[in-house]
């Protein structure tokens, strides 16, 4: 244990003289580190797919999901990826030294608002070895020193990976640890990092809700979240049937595994019955689960019946469920207000959608529901950094302080204020 | 305990049912708000006298500091003050509403990234009535529901308050809940505020350091700090003598027991002999006590004896002690790199500034300085809400994460993205 306290610490020393070195490195040098740390990726590819061949040999003995065996595969191409997703974050301009504000004040002192590095950032997520890279270069194009701290099954491939990345770093003369492995699988470190006072800046959990409610409960370093998505689609009454239909289908079916896929479909009860039936079919076809009031079921008719096994009656606890899974929890509501009641008190403020064709009830919507993204007919599978065109996110933050929603470079920067004067003193 | 548990618990129930409400409530009702709110503290000026005037004997009796008595005094003018500062909010511009981006993307999806409130605010503070006024207005303003948790000594005095600002929204048909102070002394409410996960969106502690201490150690929802201020001035070897002169007195003396005042004085080493005893002097006139190291305490030379009760050898504690008391901690460094070092590993990151006539020196100061506000020619004094221009404050941020330094209404809202489309789904 108190070699655990020590390892935190000693990252968080290192990390913290790191980020002071990169808040004034010149922004040049600092996508040079971002290509020579992808050249350094692809020279140790023999080393990195070794590693994670064992890596993927010990979740399979230990009986690991296909999906997460599958996230935790690496070949020549997705190594590749990963250098090629470094070689274009090296290409964006920076977000660090941008003047956010400028005036001036009677007393002619010279305000200045400026973007600065958050300094050191600790990234805990799930066992996906390319997100090794893909933080990295995030958190060093904007400036700052990263602790890295990915899931237990990848700790091999990660270890192999951040090595390659810290020479990367270290041959074009930028201090290696800025980039930062947390080199052990003890779950213990989540908690060090979390308590890491004056030395983290900001701790991104990202991952399953056992993961994220441990750093809740323990840490005392700022904290952005990104944590479950109960997305819900409200069907209104003036609504497109086609495009509804095919708003639900996308949501939910897509890739049930994310964080904004579809979870509830509310829908207005002035066309329960003309339009549940057809959504309800297309859902079931595709082999949702539906979990269904009494209203939606009366709805559904004799397709509750032929299709039997797929529809259950829904519990509360269904409507405050994040399925992740084919199932969804159906609702029929009275009315927009009544969807609105219903998401802001049974959803997790993360992304919601109405489809309707009366503009009144769009703005309705749009106004009243208090998630970090809400759209009007339009898929909830939107609510994604590179489908909002500002390219690599290192997630998405379901908190409303500093960073809500899709959080890119800017995200990971604060500010500073600049004050230029000739001797001014107050009065 | 339990009692205090279903307190918090009802407050913060009543208070996310008004922020919901002030979410889509018209900026023209939440002016008139505002508006009645004045009209109804003024209407109230007997009655919260009256319970200010058994504060103030209650605190005198309890032998309370004359500091604290003076903060905690209130008068028909002050009173009038507090009024008037809620009409003045009342005539800004409204930060909830604005569109802070709009693009539109190559699948025809309309992006907004639009200024919604936060939500509930927690503030905690210090035992100043006026204080209770100012933050319900800037909350209110914001379109936040507040949570008022003043310092015990002013009870009778926010409570006074607080039912004269509930009038004031219930008159303009606002919930009343919308501010709302927490009725009793009881510590434990600190720290159940802190534990009101998904309740409180903010939690804004300011005060002294146990109180932040608690609240940092306990607090399971977001927090901006409103911490120590160990601020530096740094004179370099091309300074105007007179000018780091006046900038130290108004450093130190002008307002000693505040954040922005002056803790630690930082001299170059080559203007030492020359500098130091005009600066030491001019403080020790002013009643300052100076806590040196041995290479200052040469270069005052007979100054040093002249004013032997005010000399006192510096530990490497003065250097990381907010004094907020006629003290100050004195180095001489080798350079500006040296005086960046020192700062950086012994300050607060609050406020710092370089005296200097040399522009590259300055710089080089203004870049290597991770503080909220840096100064080059100025007092330390001037990192304040109203000096900046922004008007009336909640506080001056020292956390990094969504607010650094003056915090006012814009840094009480956060955003939320609304997306329009015509029926997009991902492909």
């Amino acid at each position: 244990m108190s070699e655990l306290v020590q390892l935190v610490a000693r990252l968080g020393a290192q990390a913290r003289a790191a980020a002071r070195t990169l808040a004034t490195t010149p922004a040049a040098r600092i996508d040079a580190a971002l290509r020579a740390m992808a050249d350094e990726l692809l020279a140790a590819e023999t080393a990195i797919l070794a590693a994670n061949a064992l890596d993927v040999a010990a979740a399979r003995a230990n009986g690991q999901t296909a999906a997460l065996i599958d996230r935790l595969t690496l070949d020549p191409k997705r190594l590749a990826a990963c250098a090629e997703g470094l070689r274009q974050v090296a290409t964006l301009p920076h977000p660090v030294g941008e003047i956010l504000r400028e005036w001036t004040q009677p007393n002619g002192l010279k305000f200045a608002k400026v973007r600065v590095p958050l300094g050191v950032i600790g990234f805990i997520y799930e066992s996906r070895p390319n997100v090794t890279c893909d933080a990295a270069g995030l958190c060093l194009k904007s400036g700052n020193a990263v602790i890295l701290r990915g899931g237990s099954e990848a700790l091999r491939s990660n270890t192999a990976i951040a090595a390659a990345l810290s020479r990367g770093l270290a041959a074009a003369g930028l201090p290696a640890a800025a980039v930062q492995l947390v080199p052990v699988a003890d779950r213990d470190t989540v908690r060090l990092l979390g308590e890491s006072t004056g030395i983290i800046d900001l701790l991104i959990p990202r991952g399953g809700r056992g993961l994220i409610e441990t750093v809740m409960k323990t840490a005392r370093v700022p904290v952005i979240k990104h944590y479950d998505g109960i997305c819900a689609l409200y069907v209104d009454k003036a609504a497109d049937l086609a495009m509804a239909t095919a708003i639900a289908l996308n949501g939910k079916v897509q890739r049930p595994g994310v964080c904004n896929a579809l979870e509830t479909l509310l829908v207005h009860q002035d066309v329960a019955a003309t339009f549940l039936p057809k959504i309800a079919e297309a859902l079931l076809r595709a082999g949702v689960q539906l979990r269904v009031d009494d209203a939606a079921r009366a709805a559904l008719g004799s397709l509750a019946t032929t299709f039997s096994a797929l529809v259950a009656s829904a519990t509360e606890a269904d409507y405050r469920t994040e399925f992740l899974d084919l199932i969804i929890a159906v609702k029929v509501v009275a009315d927009c207000a009544a969807a609105i009641e219903h998401i802001e008190t049974h959803g997790s403020h993360h992304t919601e959608t109405i489809v309707t064709a009366d503009a009144g009830t769009a703005e309705h919507f749009l106004a009243g529901i208090d998630s970090a993204v809400v759209l009007w007919n339009a898929s909830t599978r939107f609510n994604d950094g590179y489908q909002f065109g500002f390219g690599a996110e290192i997630g998405i933050s379901t908190d409303k302080l500093h960073a809500r929603g899709p959080m890119g470079l800017e995200e990971l920067t604060s500010y500073k204020y600049i004050v230029r004067g000739t001797g001014q003193v107050r009065g």
